[in-house]
C-alpha cells in the first residue's frame, strides 16, 4: 500500500490529509525466454498468480510443466523456466490461435465442452461451518479494511489455509490456485472462498481445479448458475451474516 | 433478469424459493465479416457496448468508422459493418499484433505515452452536485438492487442522461462512452460516474474521451491516482453520502 495525500471531504468540511492506496502494478510474464502477457495485479505472491493463470488459463499445470519462477521486482516481470521445451511451442501456438481473446476468458472457450463432467466430490459440509469461515474470511481481507480496493479468495476445509488478495476478482482467485498447485493440494476436498462476483469465468475455473464448491458473499450470473448445475458443483452466493444462497448443488449443504 | 428456484438459508430456517439472477451472455462481434472478439456481458444495450469497445481499444472511432451494428439475440452476435474498407486490415493486424494482451487492457500498451498530454478542460462542478449526482445515480443501479450482480456508470452534466449496467465494470464504462460516441457528445464537459474500483485501464479510458473528471464509489489504485495526475484529471472515490475523497484535480471541484 502507498500513502499520498488526497484532499478529504465530510460534511461541509474540505481537508488535505494522507491515505492509504492499493497498489497496482504491471506484470509480464516470460515464459521461455518469450514476453507472453502482461497482467495487472496487486504486487504480492506474484509467482502464486503466475502458476494459478498458467493453469487456470489452460497453458500449463505447475509445478510438473514449471522448473522455476523468478520475480523481477524492478521490472515487474516474471521469468517462467519449463522443464520440457516442447511445452513453449505449444504455448506459442496457443498465444497465435487465441490471439481473439474476451476479456478475463482469454485462453478457453466458454463453450468448451471438455469440462462439462461432473465434479464427484463427495464433500459435505454444516450451514454453521460455512458462518463461520464467512467470517473468518472478512476478519482477513485486510487490503479491503484499509483501502477498500481490492477483492480477496480463499481455499477451505476446516478453516482456510490459502488466503489471497488482489486489485482483480480473477487474479486472486488464480493466487490461491496457484498456491494450491504448489503445495499439491487435493482441490476435491476443499472449498473456494471469494470476495467477488461468480460468473461463467470463475466456475470454470473451480471446475478445473476439480474444486466442488465456490461460496462468496456477492451475487452470481445466470451462466453461472446454468454451469455449476451442469458440472454438479455447489454454489453458494451472498453469503452474508446469518444468510446465503445456494443456486446449486445444496446436497452438500448440510 | 432470469428467475430461478433457490435454497434461502436464513438464521435457522431453510426455504426453496424463487429468486432473480442476473444475466450474462457470451457476444461476439464480428468485424468486416471476420470474428474479432467474444465479450462477456449483460444482454442489455449490445450496440453501445460495441461502439465504446470498438473505441476505447483504439481500434475504430464510431460512428465515423462504423456504419451499422447488428446485433442477433439468437446467436448472440455484433456484426458491425465498416464504413471504409481499408480499416479492417488495420483491425486485423492489430489483432495478430497484439495478441499478447492483458485481461482488461487488450488492445493498448499500459505505458502508451501518446494519451499523456494534459487534460485541458475547465470543467468545475461543486461539492453539494457531486453529492447530488451520486446519490440519483445509487438510485438508478436498478439491476444492483434487484440481484446485487452488476456495475453501473453513468454519464453527467447537470445531471446524469447517459446511464448503463453491466456485469463487466470495463462494459458498463464502454456502454456509457459507446452511447455518448453515437450521440455526439461533447466529453469535455462531462464526468463520469461509475460504481466500480478505478484502476489505470480504467483513467486510460476516460482520457481517451477527454473526460475530465471520474467519480466511484469504490476505492482508485495507485497507479490510476498518478495517471489522473499525469494526465490533469479529477478523480474522486470514495463517494458515499456526506463524504468522499479527491485524490487529483481538486481544483475541479468547488
Amino acid at each position: 500500500m502507498e500513502q499520498i495525500k488526497i484532499v478529504k471531504i465530510k460534511d461541509n468540511l474540505r481537508d488535505v490529509v494522507e491515505d492509504l492506496v492499493t497498489e497496482e502494478v504491471p506484470l509480464t510474464l516470460i515464459v521461455g525466454g518469450e514476453e507472453f502477457i502482461t497482467l495487472l495485479c496487486s504486487p504480492q505472491d506474484l509467482e502464486d498468480l503466475c502458476a494459478g493463470f498458467l493453469f487456470t488459463n489452460g497453458l500449463l499445470t505447475p509445478p510438473q510443466d514449471v522448473e522455476k519462477i523468478v520475480i523481477d521486482q524492478e521490472r515487474w516481470t516474471a521469468n517462467i523456466t519449463l522443464r520440457e521445451e516442447s511445452k513453449v511451442k505449444g504455448l506459442v501456438f496457443k498465444r497465435l490461435y487465441t490471439s481473439g481473446c474476451g476479456r478475463g476468458a482469454l485462453f478457453y472457450n466458454v463453450a468448451d465442452v471438455i469440462y462439462r463432467s461432473k465434479n464427484a466430490s463427495v464433500l459435505k459440509i454444516s450451514v454453521l461451518k460455512l458462518k463461520d469461515l464467512m467470517l473468518s474470511f472478512q476478519k482477513r481481507s485486510e487490503l479491503y479494511l484499509k483501502t477498500g480496493g481490492v477483492h480477496s479468495a480463499g481455499l477451505a476445509q476446516d478453516n482456510i489455509f490459502v488466503f489471497r488478495e488482489d486489485i482483480g476478482r480473477h487474479n486472486a482467485l488464480d493466487k490461491v490456485i496457484g498456491r494450491g498447485l504448489q503445495d499439491g493440494v487435493d482441490f476435491s476436498k476443499t472449498l473456494m472462498v471469494t470476495s467477488g462476483r461468480i460468473s461463467s469465468e470463475v466456475i470454470f475455473k473451480i471446475q478445473k481445479c476439480g474444486i466442488p464448491m465456490i461460496i462468496s458473499r456477492s451475487a452470481p450470473t445466470d451462466q453461472a448458475v446454468k454451469l455449476a448445475k451442469d458440472m454438479g458443483l455447489t454454489l453458494v452466493g451472498f453469503a452474508r451474516g446469518t444468510r446465503m444462497n445456494i443456486y446449486s448443488g445444496a446436497e452438500r449443504v448440510t
